[in-house]
């Protein structure tokens, strides 16, 4: 049995965590900020048995893997004053630590 | 020296954290969600002695134990299209994570 | 490649992690409560190379030893009734569990 803790960004939470529970691994996400993605992270802890891992990792590095995104950021001024323009920017990621479990107990 | 990573539900977090403590384990608690147990979860992070862990799994398994509840719905609709009535819910269980502590420093 | 789960004193959280990301350890904040230390702690994850531990366990060291402060209690009752007096209190600490990584990912 492993441990996995993943640092996701919050924008890739949701459609992790379904894919994940479509397939029936066993997670709990904590609150979590700042740190190893840029802002607005969330920190999933994962149960896998050693014989899933490498299916877990690939349904992880096709749900957050890095990705350019366009954005339109909002006037930080008065609107007449800044006309925004729309940036690229890449979003996603994950940071995993693998550890071993050395024993599970469900009550 | 073992970390248990305990996800139990929060009904049973304030009772178990209070027997934990007065058998003074040392404990803290995360924010979490969703996920291994049904909605409503609380992560704790328990550091024990190895000759003791035996001893806080069996606080565990008593406090946390999956049992019968009798609870009343609120009704989902106007009070006189239905009559609630009482079901009963399976509440507690927890699912708990020991890991091999390398090493274990106080500051 | 090392896991540290550290729990700190709020008090000492912005502090740390300034000085932390400063030197380029890699850490994510989690939301925690109650337990290890005094009321009001955070617990950090920190992903740290093994040849690295050393120096981050002198940050945190220097940065969250327990050390004491004078503090001056708000009244309890009617102003009038009761003047409170400057107590010198003990503040600080850390309590950190180092895991061993089985593995680590970066996606
Ligand atoms: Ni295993
Ligand atoms: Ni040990
Ligand atoms: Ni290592």
């Amino acid at each position: 049995m492993k441990l996995i803790m993943a640092v996701i960004q919050d924008n890739d939470a949701g459609r992790l965590m379904e894919a994940l529970s479509r397939k029936k691994f066993g997670l709990t996400r904590l609150a979590s900020t700042g740190g190893f993605l840029r802002s607005g992270n969330t920190t999933l802890m994962i149960g896998v048995e050693d014989e899933r891992v490498e299916e877990l990792l690939g349904i992880i590095e096709k749900t957050c893997k890095p990705r350019k995104k366009i954005v339109t950021p909002l006037p930080a001024g008065p609107a007449d004053a800044y006309v925004p323009y729309p940036v690229e920017v890449t979003v996603g990621g994950a940071t995993l630590f693998i550890l071993d479990v050395e024993r599970f107990v469900k009550v």
